[in-house]
């Protein structure tokens, strides 16, 4: 029914005040900026604890439904099947509380000159068996899912995309004493752990979609042991309110009517301000400390993954992450990570998002840039 | 019994498998590089939480007692007299456990044309009596014995001082009762709070002592309070292993034959890498980007405080880490300094303390470099 | 209106798989054995931290509020003027999330011969500023909305007052920032250490109001010092999600023509199991041990309080709660209390509430009873 | 050398304000009441959080060591060799942090009549291989040393052992490395989840060396898998400081010339006080109620294991602990049953031990009495 017609992308950066606050977003709303039809995608960061007792995402989940549910005419749980909500928990050291909102719309053509411009598309895999979890199962699922969200997004080549969040689930207590009760065999018995081996395979999942990784080199021992393969664009977040993956593919696209741009580059390690301050000046031209005004209001988002480096090490030396039995590792590595990207990006409400499993390599993660290059849309509408 | 000899301080980072091993520290005594009677002051980073109950310091320290025992000729409790021995928990996110060892020997006399070096300088307060603690009492005693370091160190002017390290106590519950069976009234019955009250009254103390402050300024209220006053050279750290407040003054004096030199600056907020990278190219000439190797040979540690903005906000946007019941603030702000620094100095065993109460503007703090300016100590001894 | 009727007053206590999950309170209402508009209070335990950043609270009674607000003709918001929801964060421990809900109809007259049976009654006081909570101002306030609530609930002793529940608001990093910006100085700058404040005047205001300590003993400096000064039936619950206290009594009265009775006693310290005991048996005649499927049967539920003692020490040994700077003394504190009750009651779905200042003596806490004396209702409507 | 004496074993329970603090038992060396040499093991709790980087055990063991070792005339390091330092870290909620002293010595002959008295008897097995932990490796080295303690303690039938306490490894982040880099698979990557598969192969060694469990029954698969097998009596806690596992056996034989007999118990569950009241009833005629003063004058200590229900039930009802990622399961149950058994022993310097796979059923837990029966040893000596 879009025939013809090319996307118009728009992204709006919303603060709040907890994870049940919208009050930002229905502002927008009410005053006509955000169509809440028009929503495809919510990235939020929740304030819990990122872990497997987090309901803050479920919570902000819930209260999108509620928000949404009117305007699309549907009740609040059929919200879900709509707009993908990927709400990423944890916001520890500086990183503030918020929301990103992707919407689409259908307009007759893009002024000519544009070249690429961000494009978005979304799709899902069927809802998992606690046994497939983080087995090749969730891999295939996810690689076919993302495949068909690129052809949502309107995007060929996989050298357009830039950055693929996966939302998936993870194996509770309840899950994993039902699974084997059945005689199956859950890839872990501990949920936490189980967060790791989902978002692990679902990081496979996407390099294969991409052809980061061949398909005959991932088997269900690959899964959180071999290091050596990796997406440089995945980002996985595991959370105890779904049992499918939700997958957005974030890209750019000839003839993309957006006022906004997306590049990536790759953190070789949770301190490699170096490699965000490159991406930086060789995609947008903007040097963060020279520039720092014009970053400031051109800078949407910074989306990036964050772990902490399964060696025990960061550049030769001891950290003490994967021996605290006090604070998950995931936590620390959001607070440092955020603290680095922060101190380029000059402010504090970025999506960075935990446990970087075969996303980007062992330590460090993927991290996708989008800024505005047009100062309004009313051109394009 | 040093007239007419100077001082050469040497300093060595070494890491650390946990807060029991010094075997890199017996290996270098073992091997003659370090003369254990030379010792006048170790900073550690320990692994605990940093919080109250972090016994991880008084272990570090009770084997660092065990360790100079035999070369001090003393008991092992005797050598907190002879050596300060600070140590400040909590290497949350990237930071790398380490101690960093300040020799002090009295050679001859410099080789001319050196121009200022390293002197450090060490003096203790009285004990404290619990309802002591966050007040005038411990500001004005402290203040006496960073002039008392200062003269120990042969420094005359305060604007030679570039670092005041303060290891002060905390109370617990057991000392709350205490005081209040006495009648006395604590300036808190909650131990972690009395941490940033030690902490803050402890740094008034600095300011008062290098000028930064007028005494007439403070009175009891102004602790955790009036954040207008502040030490841009002053760290405390509070423990729970001590009584009174030990005092390390690092700063640079003509005469000097040490190899190594310091310098500061503040950190207006904790992302601020702008103002170290400034430091480190205005003091010594090294671009952090450009000179990567070369920093990385030279820079033995940095020394900075953390602390979460008190008015939760970082760069005007809200921060949850005042409102974490699950982490203490002083562990997330470590992480964020500790992965912002190790940004800029490419490596992450530094020294980074949390709570910078009256240290550095609110949410800032101070930060020291120490850096080796020549490459072998023969030639001066 | 309902002049010459009399209450009957049912409770459920009804299991719930997470905070946002009443499917259980929706199968009740959809069988027709709840009442939506019947309903005056529901009491939850969630699984969040109990704490400042408990978010599963609001969650929770958000969750409540869009059950509700169909049935009762409103916005969600407006539940809460309708309907007491007061959660308690915090199931440490064996402690199992639930809900315990309250319902209250009016009927013609009880049986003859029931003698004194379960009644509830409802009020709310003002909103507070920040710098009245922890004062006398919240207290003041508290003590009047008990003897509405008691009037509500057609109490007319004291003596016949059981469990008074409140709820009372915390002071979060903003609320605290914004008083002092007004030239206004809360009673703490601490979010957690506001709670107990919180709990502990709304405690003294139950206590004036039950007339167990008088109104002339009670000054600003009382609150959280003098523990002699104590409510031996006041349960506060602190919640980031309110401004003002709300308050549930829980009591018995002649003519009621509820099923159910209820009877208190105070714990003297945590590990108190034979003060639980001996209220079951003389209160009931129900022996925990050799009446254990009966007591199974007939409790519905206990409600106690929990601290960890402020001496820190528990029959004269040290406890290490207060100096615990990974876990928040109140949830130690649940964890005990709860496997003290269920050890008694046989099963773990209880509400222990954390923080028990000035409720019950220091270290101990009140605990209630509630029991199904009839086996149907049916006689009575 | 013994050959014709007889063992006579003391227990002192000695409080600390610490885990570095032995001045206690240093009293009680100086009094002459305990001979250092005499000393055969040590079961402390220490206040850490009991899991992977607690280091408050190695920092007891350290102490203990430096306080022997001039008595032993050996090193402090040489201590381990010569006396069973076992250290429980964790002592959530009421447990109050203490070692139980256990000294043996050999005397001519026992008084006639004793009846069965309490013996000791200690082994080590060799040190273990990363991946030989939480497999039959470490199940039947265990079970050898636990034969060779029996024969140790003068223990012929295993009905006579009633406790059996085994401190074993754990796999930190830094071995699991160097068992993948030599090609060898740890039994897990996870080092907190080490932990209990090394304490559950331990059990399992305990079992199959008392006949509870038939060593053909036991595969590398039955580890943390089948709960049907269990040891009553076995106690294990992991740790970061040894490599071995070190093996005590408690028990009774006739001829012992002891002033303290040992009963055992298993809890059903984590609130089954019942069990262990009707131990102190059947073992030694005391009833926790009626006999409080008895029992307190003679109670030498509860030896107790304790765990989160692994199917996520108590009493078929849903506990929280296992999806709780603030605080590990290990600390929610030490919880939990520190503050039932508290209840009924009334005094709260308990050994309560986190971690209960393959110890008792599951959910449940050995627990064992020591109890003083003679009020002098004089006689006996």
């Amino acid at each position: 029914m879009n025939a013809g017609r090319v996307q118009q992308v728009q992204v709006w950066r919303i603060p709040c005040s907890g994870p049940g606050d919208l009050s930002g977003a229905r502002t927008l709303i009410d005053a006509g900026e955000i169509v809440a039809a028009d929503i495809v995608a919510v990235m939020g960061k929740t304030e819990g604890n990122g872990c497997v007792n987090d309901f803050t995402r479920e919570y902000a989940s819930s209260a999108w439904c509620h928000l949404l549910a009117p305007a699309l005419g549907c009740t609040p749980d059929a919200v879900h099947a709509r707009v993908a909500l990927v709400m990423s928990g944890g916001t520890e050291g500086v990183l503030s509380p918020h929301f990103t909102v992707f919407t689409r719309r259908w307009v007759a053509e893009a002024p000519a000159g544009l070249g690429k411009r961000l494009v978005v598309g979304v799709a899902h895999t069927r809802a998992f068996l606690p046994e497939e979890l983080g087995r090749t199962a969730q891999v295939d699922a996810t690689a076919e899912a993302v495949a068909e969200a690129m052809r949502d997004a309107g995007i060929e080549s996989a050298d357009d995309v830039h950055f693929v969040q996966v939302k998936c689930p993870l194996l509770t207590a309840a899950k994993v004493s039902a699974a084997l009760a059945r005689g199956a065999a859950p890839v872990t018995h501990d949920s936490y752990e189980s967060m790791g081996y989902s978002r692990g395979a679902s990081a496979l999942g996407v390099a294969v979609a991409l052809g980061e990784v061949a398909r005959e080199e991932v088997c269900d021992a690959s899964v959180m042991s071999d290091w050596r393969l990796f997406s440089a664009r995945a980002s996985a977040s595991a959370g105890i309110e779904l049992e499918d993956n939700v997958v957005i593919v974030l890209g750019e696209a000839q003839g993309s009517a957006s006022a906004f741009r997306i590049a990536h580059a790759v953190m070789r390690d949770a301190i490699d301000a170096a490699s965000v301050r490159a991406l930086l000046r060789d995609a947008f031209g903007l040097d963060p400390e020279r520039d720092a005004q014009a970053l400031s209001a051109r800078l949407v988002n910074l989306l990036a993954k964050a772990e902490a480096s399964p060696d025990g090490r960061v550049r030769d030396t001891r950290h003490t992450m994967l021996n605290d039995s006090d604070i998950h590792s995931t936590r620390h590595a959001r607070a440092v990570v955020g603290g680095v990207l922060a101190s380029v990006a000059g402010h504090t409400a970025l999506y960075v998002s935990g446990g970087a499993e075969h996303q980007g390599p062992a330590g460090g993660g993927p991290v996708a840039a989008i800024l505005r290059v047009d100062d309004t849309d009313s051109t394009f509408s």
